[in-house]
């Protein structure tokens, strides 16, 4: 058994090569594929996906320790969640830092003097090549939102106190917020080793 | 603005009513739905989504600090990524924690005496009603794995410390991996207020 971390790179004894991508569903958000592969041992196999533009997560940090969240009701999941504000790409390849920014502006009215880049997270690597960019905001100013006519949810602050209690409690389930919480909770020096 | 954190419940300003679901793709492990609905102004929309079984993820964590993880191909993403041990359950309603030991045993060899749940995990509430539950496995002990057919991955042992400043410096790029990692080191004590 190997004991090292390796970085995330092709590791030949382990990777699949496509060999045909049959596109099943091109719907509003997704899109659906079947792919023809070979696995490492040279026998086919057929691997289903889904392709998505790619997204942004934000936490909005104010000066005295508080934070802006919001809550959103979650069609596939059926009920009112909290959640970081986030966003899809508006296109393939957009600047992430830009779009983060719009993200922000359009969901929370906030712009920000001050970002940092947290990192990638693939939130379901077996099934979708979704990647988002996770980032603290910060220096933050207030504005109007602008949201898309079919999105409705509210924006609250509490400390970020409360908010990482409520993560640790099993409380907040979406998977970038709980990420960005817990990074953040060591990045802001609220935890320590 | 309101102030306070609420729990993650229905809440009827913004909830959606589902009036018409469609199945669009009944495939090996995506299963594809647009579903009409009627959005909280009264307003019709259509949400795609993605109904999934429900999964688990396990974090082996030894006597002495160390824990097992698991490099795997993962063909959306395109490379072999770091993950923690997890698989989907067998059916709806499969017990989780019986899942969780299937599955850290399928996988790894591992047995474990001491069952930690760190709560639930929604991977992509937006289009997926997919949900984790997190584990710690303690009290480890060392058999053979059994993997499926299909399924080719690495095994390996490091210090939590390392893979914690792995995930850290964004070299760990999975969700629950991330999550689980960063709420083990509260859990287990390697991070302190």
């Amino acid at each position: 058994m190997n004991e090292s971390v390796k970085n995330e790179t092709e590791l030949e004894s382990l990777g699949e090569k496509g060999n045909n991508s049959e596109e099943i569903f091109n719907g509003l958000i997704l899109h659906v594929f079947r792919d023809k592969v070979t696995l490492p041992d040279g026998k086919p196999a057929v691997r289903e996906l889904i392709r998505h533009v790619g997204a942004v997560a934000i936490l909005p940090v104010t000066d005295d320790g508080r934070v802006y969240l919001e809550r959103q009701y979650r069609y596939p999941v059926g009920k009112v969640i909290t959640e970081v504000p986030a966003g899809k790409l508006d296109y393939l390849g957009e600047d992430r830092l830009e779009a983060a920014k719009r993200e922000l502006r359009e969901e929370t009215g906030l712009t920000a003097s001050e970002w940092i880049d947290l990192g990638e997270f693939h939130p379901a690597a077996a099934y979708c090549d979704e990647k988002l960019t996770l980032y603290i905001a910060k220096g933050l100013s207030r504005g109007e939102r602008e949201l898309d006519e079919d999105e409705f949810l509210d924006v609250f602050c509490v400390h970020f106190s409360e908010i990482f209690d409520e993560v640790m409690a099993g409380k907040v389930t979406d998977a970038k917020t709980q990420t960005l919480i817990l990074k953040a909770a060591v990045y802001l020096g609220y935890l320590k080793r």
